[in-house]
């Protein structure tokens, strides 16, 4: 389960800097939105266009020039050093999908890790003008003001997100299946935006899976400093390296009860 | 298949109303998002909130005032005079499951039917500031400019929408499985928006089932002044009676692909 990280290890020009990053890249993704734009397929079929490539780029400029020393992990122009102390991990479009739709879920996700542990992300979702903030340490903040998730006291009151239903494969599929039929409220299609709304108290989980750690790595400080859960599906914190399942919950027991609902029915192997 | 419209059918003056119908259920939701509200559940087990039953209220009550020989048919408080020759649809909160987990894809959903045929339609997104405006007639507008759906040569590159695959069963499960299988993007979870977005020319499919007519009715005029189709599974003309089966379809062959996918895989009955 996650212990709590010390207070000490984000300094301030590394969150201004993050902060910096997401306006870059909101100057970008705000330009390309419901524009024409081509849309390119990339290896594993996904979509990407220029907005994802520009945002990403504008953000990997400003790293390169402010902290020539930090790692970068990126969506569309791949890693370097991260070895380093610091890495940013950086999803320009998530929920390219939505973008390419005319669709405002999507957003732009920034993370820094500290010695491969999250210590601050943000959401940005550039249309709506919201800017979620995590830093390890400190209460997430919506636009500013603190954000806390809510209390769930039963998994048959949860509300559940995933962004669709073929996320799931195999047994996770079957197991993504028993705990929809077990909450009250299931939806699909938020992308990001949907682990905004649970750190910010309007929604109770967020169970997803094929992730990358681009997609993840981002909601950790924010979830984790909002008073919530972010771990795999076995309650195991999340690095470079996790599986790409992921439950995020604003109550432990709803969160408990969610792991054990998703391995009785033989999710996550 | 749909034959055209006269345009004389709604008088100036209707859509005026219609558009302070907009405005004040506009009020009433924009006041309680994201506010902590009580959710019922109503007999079929969907949730209803006092913003859905104000929203439509206070639209009734400007109907009632202003144009008392029209009737009324609402999803809170039922119908009166549907044999009137005016009859106004009203769907307060079109997406009520997004509305209670803070998600701006919901909407209030208003049509004006004459002798039973819709002549005009509204789509308001009061958070976003968005509103989708169809007189028969007339080009249909988002916020005053004119929109226009988009060509789709062929079923194999277009973005599809539908609310939730839960809404199919039965042969229409196995028919919406064909159907998203052969497309490009399928997507889930945008409600009424999902519409709005597809008028605007940025998606090209929205097929759903399980509807209620105050979901449906308020965007054939929208749809069809942007220069596209929305019809029953069968191309039939939608109605009071229809049987809640939709598809909307920006491009003509598009729509008549998909009608073959879906009656092909069994759908529709």
């Amino acid at each position: 389960m996650n212990t709590p990280i010390p207070p000490s290890l984000c300094p301030d020009d590394h969150v201004a800097l993050a902060l910096r990053l997401a306006d870059a890249a909101r100057t970008v993704t705000r330009s390309y939105f419901r524009q024409p734009v081509t849309v390119f397929d990339k290896a594993d079929a996904s979509p990407v266009t220029v907005a994802d490539r520009e945002a990403e780029a504008a953000m990997r400029e400003l790293i390169e020039r402010t902290a020539p020393d930090h790692g970068i992990y990126g969506e569309e122009y791949g890693a370097v050093r991260t070895d380093a102390e610091w890495v940013w991990v950086l999803d320009p479009v998530d929920g390219t999908k939505a973008f390419i739709t005319g669709k405002p879920s999507f957003g732009t996700l920034i993370a820094l890790l500290h010695k491969g542990v999250p210590v601050l992300g943000i959401i940005d979702q550039p249309i709506l003008d919201e800017r979620w903030l995590g830093v390890s340490g400190r209460p997430s903040t919506l636009n500013g003001r603190p954000i806390r998730v809510r209390p769930c006291p039963d998994l048959s009151l949860a509300a559940l997100y995933a962004t669709a239903p073929e996320m799931f494969t195999g047994t996770d599929a079957t197991a993504w299946e028993a705990l929809r039929s077990s909450v009250k409220l299931p939806r699909y299609g938020a992308d990001c935006y949907a682990y905004g709304l649970l750190a910010a108290g309007y929604v109770d989980l967020v169970v997803e899976a094929s992730l990358q750690p681009y997609d993840y790595l981002p909601l950790v400080a924010i979830i984790e400093g909002a008073g919530g859960l972010l771990t795999d599906w076995r309650g195991g914190r999340l690095g470079l390296r996790s599986d790409g399942r992921v439950i995020a919950a604003g109550d432990k027991a709803a969160h408990a009860a969610t792991m054990a609902v998703l391995a009785k029915a033989g999710g996550g192997h």
